[in-house]
């Protein structure tokens, strides 16, 4: 920790204030192709801030939602919110240039509203994945996997969009299920054979599974905005905004249902309450501009909340005993099942002929390289972490905050 | 517990499902009238999309507002916002429904962002009920009540609205005075003896506190919004977010000038800053789109806050004592009083001819009917409740958590 | 306390009434002018309302950002958020009436949604006082220090923009370094030799820091909105949102560096992560409408995180023990220190031709204008407070809200 850390962050500010130096510029410099199409720099500014209500609440889900959505370990909320805003902070730089680049094969990059939503996004694959070693990993592990997975991501996403041309405006299977299993591959690398028998410091107390809720809450209140954020045309916008909503909605009620019906003498879990009633959300996020109806956002919904409940109770214990991969938070149950069910979804949705933009090839092709690529990458990244970059020497300082914060003397007594 | 909330939770989940595949359809779908009036369905959406913003703050107030407001009891913070989440989620999907049939005359809904506002609202009637019964009922009866409360508001609303034309842009008294006076119905039919001596578990820790101030912020800044969200023209919005801000401010300065004045040795109190000074909203609700101008604004601002302060003070004891009506979260003196002196507001208002469009009577008759409604209709839900919905058994469950869900290990320590 | 604080209320509450009564209109019934320039009363308010989620995001910073980024005090939450809130809303009125008299030079205001802005404007520069000042101070000083500072506030931003023309979008001079140095007189004239020694309640508890890590986020989520609102083209609005971001971000990534590099074993610090990820929405404030690149942005935000951390670890304590001033939450290091960065990087700026509009003589005019005022407006206010008005008799009181609010029970347990 001593120097690798802050040598690792400031080195990657020095390359990204570069970057930006030589590549990024306003979008208001943009002068060759505007004047031939008689776009004033008025016209493509007000289009921009049109964005800027959906922007701030994807921004609002990136830092307090993932943030204090993990803050749930009764020794680890330092880190779990404060390591959030760093990685996003990162993200949100090295996201804007690799989506830049890529989609426009190299040249200058003209920022808008727009790259800033999407630099989000790619920073919300980085914090899925996150979740699944929260508490395992370093800071300087995290800025490396932050970079690597980013550009993953946005290849993974070019594959997606402009080659298969695949529908995913909520980002189920390019964000969601990568983000999953993007982390839970690096997890299973990372694995150490301890995290079998459960850690003494991997629970939450009263009031961290609050603070927790703070996050659960502004990303379901704020989700329909992100399925939303960059439909093309209004009439999508308000389609993924409705179809979101009451998906999330229905998916609330099933997740209370069945956590009280897998849990000992009826009693609801608050890890399902935190994560499952936002299963909805993830789910319906490819077809959320398909014409799937209010009451099929609702099945789907519904559906979520189920798989994710149950994936909690049963898998995730199965996962880290069979497979030994440790999912801190479970992000196999909140953000990869749902995912998939997203992608599959949207393959029922076409059938039924929902939309007519997609093809029930193409969905399938991007749900698989999203897959696909998401576990080679994980484990390339996993390998590279393990051997290169400073992680923590033993189990016993996982889930503590006290190994890389000073931590007020007061905390012993108010949380054990 | 064991199985009576899990099947009522889904068979209602299913009901919905079925209810939406019958009645309900996007807006996009309206085409009959639609081409007779000349409206596009972009021109539709977009007038849709342009309440999102709105639409967004109701609903933090909802979730997140309401939510953690009612967190202030150290053992009952995840009854709180959980079950304010679940009760929230069904209330949206029921009071769509029927909202929808009452105001379309049993036919096709068809659903924009404004449906969805309104849906908040009705929700909001619901859980202002819930803080005068938080900690004692179950969530299996809290279920039931939000299907019989929203059916009863509806039917209100319709009557004030469509009937008597009455004004109640904020619900002052649609809402606020019929969410109090419902819940206070049901928590006098459910009353127990053993509340009259205090509860042990009725009373905050220090961070309870806090986390119910995240409650009471989001409500007060985002009251503008509730106020102004139904408004039908820009002036009368303008209008009511003016007056509502003003009202609110004056309102916090009276509040806590009476929280010192009546308090011991001149402390505040911390119940009185968390919910008193948010009667400014609900007082100046009914008349803020009128032209009350601002210092009318900031007079019923400050009125209101004086009379929530005193209504905690030597109110609500008295309520308990006298009338046997235990009002957990002191609903009465936040939203039952000043939604009072909303109606009466209005009608002073509307000598002072500070509104062309409303008449004195009619708004007589809104607050009458929105009283008596309430209180027949809690008092039979209450009736309905204790006789026939799985509750509580004894009031040493009541204020308690653990009855219904898993505590962490570490929460006695943390709390007591 | 017993009577002069809610005594100071009513009358300051009464006071605004009567002001508002005399001098405030709504916008709409501002006829004369409108007539004359075919400005009818639906485009105006149309404007109005498009500030109405600007308005929003300002307003969040200021009661939820404010209020709980001041409750890490182990002791004193309470007090942060709920005298913030007090304080605010006394400020909002004040400054509305203060800021229309001064702009409209003596006559009707008419108020929209733009006056509502700079209200919160003006608050915000006493909340950045409040926090060097946070935990000595009684609530009735708070009261009279509102209404001193934001006339003299008013007064100085009256001086900038209207006689020397300056530049100052995101008011890094006018509020921030304003604010801070005018609170750093405050404290320096009430300073007692006991606070040298340390303050056993000076100090945070675990949860605490958390609930500061809320009033965090939100003022950097929303601080793009913050240095944007007032702009007065599109574009420059665009331009200031892009480069408030890039600045955000690359201070995070600085300030994380460096409280590793100060740090004892290279650990974070939280008060670090808590305020100096702040310091670049701060020192971009002066030029974030300005040409400068989101290079350039990245570049004044890094060294915002830097200056801001050598600030917390080296100045602060050399402040107390030298200067005599105790700065409770370093707002030298999160205001006064990057204001003047910000109102020295708009100097740079200009030289290197990144705004036409604004004179380096100007800007240094403004800074100097600003640091001058505050100082001695500050120290005025200091000796008004510490003679006239009834403050805390011995420094044993100080940082304890059981001084002025009633605590609960169970509170030392969950604190100590």
């Amino acid at each position: 920790m001593k120097l690798s850390f802050p040598f690792t962050a400031i080195v990657l500010e020095i390359s990204m204030i570069v970057l930006f130096g030589f590549f990024v510029k306003y979008e208001t410099e943009q002068n060759a192709i505007q004047q031939q199409l008689n776009i004033t720099n008025s016209t493509k500014v007000d289009r921009s801030l049109e964005l800027h209500p959906l922007f701030r609440d994807v921004h609002v889900m990136i830092f307090a939602g993932f943030g204090f959505l993990m803050t749930f370990l009764r020794k680890y909320g330092f880190s779990s919110v404060g390591i959030n805003l760093l990685i996003a902070a990162l993200g949100l730089q090295w996201g804007t240039f690799i989506q830049g680049i890529l989609h426009h094969h190299g040249q200058t990059i003209y920022i808008g509203i727009k790259n800033m939503i999407n630099a989000d996004f790619s920073t919300a694959t980085v914090l899925i994945s996150f979740g699944a070693v929260l508490g395992k990993i370093s800071p300087a592990q995290m800025l490396i996997m932050t970079i690597i997975e980013i550009a993953v991501f946005a290849g993974n996403e070019y594959v997606v969009g402009e080659i298969f041309q695949a529908s995913d405006i909520g980002a189920s299977m390019t964000i969601h299920a990568f983000g999953a299993y993007f982390g839970l591959a690096v997890a299973g690398v990372l694995y150490r054979p301890d995290l079998r028998r459960g850690h003494e410091k991997e629970e939450s107390v009263y009031h961290s599974d609050l603070f927790a809720m703070i996050g659960t809450l502004f990303l379901w209140m704020f989700w329909p905005s992100f399925n939303s954020a960059i439909a093309e045309t209004t009439e999508q916008q308000y389609m993924a905004i409705i179809n979101t909503y009451f998906s999330l909605v229905a998916c609330v009620l099933t997740a209370y249902a069945f956590s009280s019906l897998v849990g000992k003498r009826g009693k609801l879990d608050m890890v399902h309450i935190q994560n499952a009633t936002l299963a909805g959300g993830v789910a319906v996020g490819t077809c959320a501009d398909m014409e799937i109806h209010p009451y099929g956002a609702m099945i789907i919904g519904s559906i979520a909340g189920i798989v994710s409940v149950l994936g909690f109770k049963f898998l995730t214990p199965c996962l880290t005993d069979k497979l030994k991969i440790h999912d801190t938070c479970g992000v196999h149950n909140l953000h990869g099942l749902p995912g998939v069910v997203g992608g599959l979804a949207s393959i029922v949705a076409i059938v039924f002929r929902a939309s007519k933009a997609s093809s029930v090839v193409m969905q399938a092709a991007a749900l698989g390289s999203s897959l696909g690529t998401a576990i080679v990458g994980g484990l390339i990244t996993g390998l590279i972490l393990r051997f290169f970059v400073c992680g923590l020497s033993s189990t016993e300082f996982f889930f503590d905050d006290s190994v890389y914060w000073e931590v007020p003397r007061g905390r012993e007594v108010d949380d054990e």
